[in-house]
C-alpha cells in the first residue's frame, strides 16, 4: 500500500446519492521520473468513477498529481498506487484508471485498472 | 430537487407512441458560472432519450439552457439538476445526459447520468 | 400511418434468402421543410436492414427521398413515416433508421428507430 | 451457388490449428460492372475469418478479385457469391465479409454477411 | 512450438497481484522478411495482457522484436510464435496479440490471437 | 447579368471603414435543381470579402440562398450569378466565392471565382 | 472608438525587444449577446501579434474577454473593437485577430482584421 | 501525342468569359492496367483549370476516364496523355492535373502537371 | 542573455556543408514551472534550422530540455532563452523555434521566433 | 560522396520532355541501423522531383532502399547520401527529399534537402 505523503485527497459530498452516475476526468499532464534512469516520464490519465458518498475535488486532484513530479515510479506500480489512493479517499461504487505513458524505446504502454466496491 | 424557475420545459405529443425509439440532442453551447470563483464555465451537452407520451420542444430546450448563463453551478450538481428538470417535463421511458465541461486547471470533466422509468 | 403518395417503393427479389445478412445504405442529401417556419431542413439518413424476400431498389429509394423536398415534416414524425413506408415496401426481418438533422437554433437532433418483424 | 470459373482459391495449411484466432484482410481495390448500365462500380472489401484447417493465400485472393473486373454484378448478389466461394475454398470456422460500394446516385451501400460452420 | 533463440524474455514481479488489471503495449516498428521473396515485411503489434505473477520487461521485449529483423516469417505463423513466446515467458491470466501487416499486393492483413489461462 | 428576382440583398453599414478587413461566411446548406435532369443538386458555399461601405446581412443572405431551391442551375453559371448578385448588393473591395458541389456520376466539382474592385 | 470600461488591459515588458517574434493566443471560450435578439453568441478568438515594448498579460486578457458576456455585440463591430482595445493597450508592431462565430441560421461567420504600426 | 480514340471530349460554352475563374474536378475512381504485369492500377485524379471559351462536360469526362479501364498505361505517360487530351478539347487558359496512384510495392506515386496557354 | 548552466549543448560536424538543407526537430515533452504560482507548465517545441558547420546532438538536446523541469520560466522569456542557447551552440544559418504551451486559464499560447545569421 | 554499392538506380526515359512536371513518391517503409547503438531506425521518405531526361524506376528504387537495412546511418548523412545517389542516377531539373525519422529519446527528427540543377 502507498506511503505517499499527499494521499489526503480532498473530497466533497456527492450532490445526488439517490442515483448512480459516472464522472469522467481527463488529466493530460502527468509527469514522474523513471526509477531506473532518472529520466522524465510523461503520461495522460483518464479516471472514471461512480461516486457513492463523496466526489474528488478537482484542485486537490491536480495537486496530488503534481506530487509525482520528483518521484521515481514504475508504470504498473504507479497506476495501482494512484487508484489505491483515490479509492481510499473517495470510496467510490466503481472506479477505473487508464494511464497512457508516452513512447519509450519505440514502445507505448497503457495500464488499465478497475476497482469495484 | 431543483427550484429552478424555468423548468416549465415545453413539450409536444410523441407522434409515434406505438414503438420505442431514441432521440439524440447535441447542445454545443452551454455556459454557466463557477460558484466558487464566479468565472464562466463552458460545456457541451448530449441528451439521449426514449419518449413516452411527450417530446421536448427544441426552442424551449434552448431557452431553458440559457437560464444557466448567470447562475453558479457545480459540475455534478448541475448535470443532475438538468436531468431532473427534463425528466419532470418529458417523463421519458429512458433518458441519459452527458455534460462535457471545458478544461479547468488542466483537467477535463464529464458527468454522465441515466434515468430509467 | 403515412398517406404519402410515393410509398410505392420499388423492390427486387433478395438474391440469397437462405442466410441472414445486413444491407447498410447512407443517404447524405435529404431535405424537407420545417412545418412551423417553412424554412429548409437538411438531414443525412442511415438505413440498415436484414432483407427477407425483398431488397429496396436504390433509384426508387432516391426518388422516394426527393418527394420530401417540398413537404413540411417534423423531425420525429418524418423519421417514423420513412421507416413505416420502407417496412411496408420491403417487409424486412429487421430495419433501423438514423436521421441526423442539421443544427437549428444551435442544437443538433438525431432520431433513431428500429423495427423487428 | 456461384458458377464462377476462378473459384479455385489457393489455400495453405493453417500453421496453428490448436487455437482459435482471427485473420482480417482489407482489399481496398475491388471493381466490377453494373449489370444494368455497364458502368464501373468500385468497392472496398473487409474479410474476417477464423481458420480451421486452411488459410487463403493472398496472391490467389488478389487474382480472384480481379476476375470481377469485366463482370456485371449486383451489390447484394456479388457479396453473397464472394462469401460462398471463400467458404468453399477455406472452410473456415467463421467468416464475415463487408463490401462497401462507392456512391451511386448520391447513395452509399454496404453489404455485410456472416457465415458460421 | 518456437525454437527461437531469444525467447528468454526478461520479466519482473507483478507489483499488484491482488487485483486483475490490463497492460496494453503498442510496438509500431516490427520488421521481418517474407519467406517466399526475401523482401522486408513491416507490421505494428498491439499486445494486451492481464499479468499473473510476472510482467514483461519493455527493453527485453524490444530486443526480442529485433531478433525477427533477419528472419523469414509468414504472417499467421509469426503471430502465433510471438504469442507462444510471450505466454511462455510471462504466464499471464489472459493475453491478446494483434499484428497489423503493411499492404502487400494491394491487400492489408491483420492477425489477432487470444490466449486464456 | 442575372435576372433573379431576389437580388435585393439587404446590407448594413460597414462599422469600420477606416481599415481593410475580411469577412468569411460558410453556408453549408445550398440546394438547387439540375437543369438537365431536374434532380436535386447540393453544394456548400464559402464567401470571403473585404467590405467597403456595406456588409451583407446574414438573414437576407440565407433567404437569398433559399430562392435557388426550385430553380435549375448549372454549376459554373450559378456560381457566377451568385457572385454577380452579391457584388451588386455589397460593392466590396474584394470578394471570392467557392462553391463545392456534391458528387454526381462519381465526380466532385468546385467552382472558385474572385472579384476585385 | 470603444467606450468599453475594461480596456485597461494589463501588460508586461517584452523580455526581448531586440528581435521580432510572434505570440499566438487562442481563446476558445468567447460569448456575448446578439444585439437584435438578445440570444447568446459564441466565438473562438485567435490573436497573433509581434510585441514592441509590451506583451499582454494573459489573466487580464481573460478578464477583458469576460466583460462581453452581458453585452450586445455585432460580429464585425466587436472584432474591430477588441482589436482597437488590444492595440491601444499593447501598441504592437503587428497584430491580427480572427473571430470565428458559431453557426446562426445555418451560416458560419469569421471576421479577420490586421493592424500594422 | 495521344492516339486515344475517345479524345472527343464534349464541351459546353463557358457561361462567363468576362472574368477568370477556376473549376476544380475530383475523380476518385480511375483504373487502368499496368503495361508490364497486366495487373490493375487505381488512381484518383484532381483536375483544376481556368476556362477560356469552353468547359468540359462532366458526363463526357466520366466516359473518357472509363476508356482507360482495359488499357495498359505507365504513371507518367498516362498523366501527360490525359492532360494533352483535355487541353486539346477545352483549350483552357490554365490547367493542372494531379494523379495519385495507389501503393505498388510499398511505394505511392503522384504525378502533377501544369499547362499554361 | 541566458545564464543557464546547461548551455554547453553538444554538437557534431555537419556532414554536408556544401548545400543548404533543413533539420526539423519535434520535442513533445517540455515542462517547466510557472514563476508566479510555481505550478507546472507543459509545452511542445518545434525546432527548425539550416545547419552551417554544426548540428545539435539529439541526446544533448534532450538533456538540455530536462534542465528546465525545476525552473520557473515565463512563456516569452523561455522561448527567447532556448533560441539564444541553441544559436550560441550551433551557430546555424537560420533557426526557428515554436513553443506551444498547454492551456492555462482557458487560453493557449504559442511563441514563435526566427533567427537569421 | 557516397560509396554505396547499390547506386546504380535504374531509370527510364521521361515520356514527356517538352514540359516541366512533378513526380512525388512516398516510401513509408525505410529502415536502417543507428551507427552508435546498432539499434534499428525507421523513417518515411517523400521524394519530389521534376524529371529532365530520366525518371527513376520504382522497383529499382525499392531495392535501393532495402540496401540500407543492415547499414549504420546518421539521420543527416543518410538523407544527403540518398539525395546524392538519386541526383546522380536521374539528373533531375529539381529534386527534394524529406526523411521523417521515428521518435528516439522522445524526439522526432526530419531532414529536408533540395537540389536544383
Amino acid at each position: 500500500m502507498s506511503t505517499h505523503p499527499s494521499k489526503d485527497l480532498e473530497t466533497f459530498v456527492n450532490p445526488n446519492q439517490e442515483r448512480d452516475y459516472t464522472i469522467i476526468i481527463d488529466i493530460p499532464e502527468f509527469t514522474c521520473l523513471c526509477p531506473k534512469t532518472g529520466q522524465p516520464d510523461f503520461a495522460t490519465i483518464k479516471l472514471e468513477y461512480q461516486p457513492d458518498e463523496k466526489c474528488v475535488e478537482l484542485k486537490a486532484l491536480k495537486l496530488y498529481m503534481w506530487t509525482f513530479r520528483e518521484r521515481g515510479a514504475f508504470h504498473e506500480a504507479v497506476t495501482n498506487e494512484i487508484l489505491d489512493d483515490l479509492v481510499a479517499a473517495v470510496d467510490p461504487k466503481w472506479m477505473k484508471i487508464t494511464m497512457k505513458f508516452n513512447v519509450r524505446g519505440g514502445i507505448y504502454t497503457d495500464v488499465v485498472i478497475e476497482h469495484k466496491k
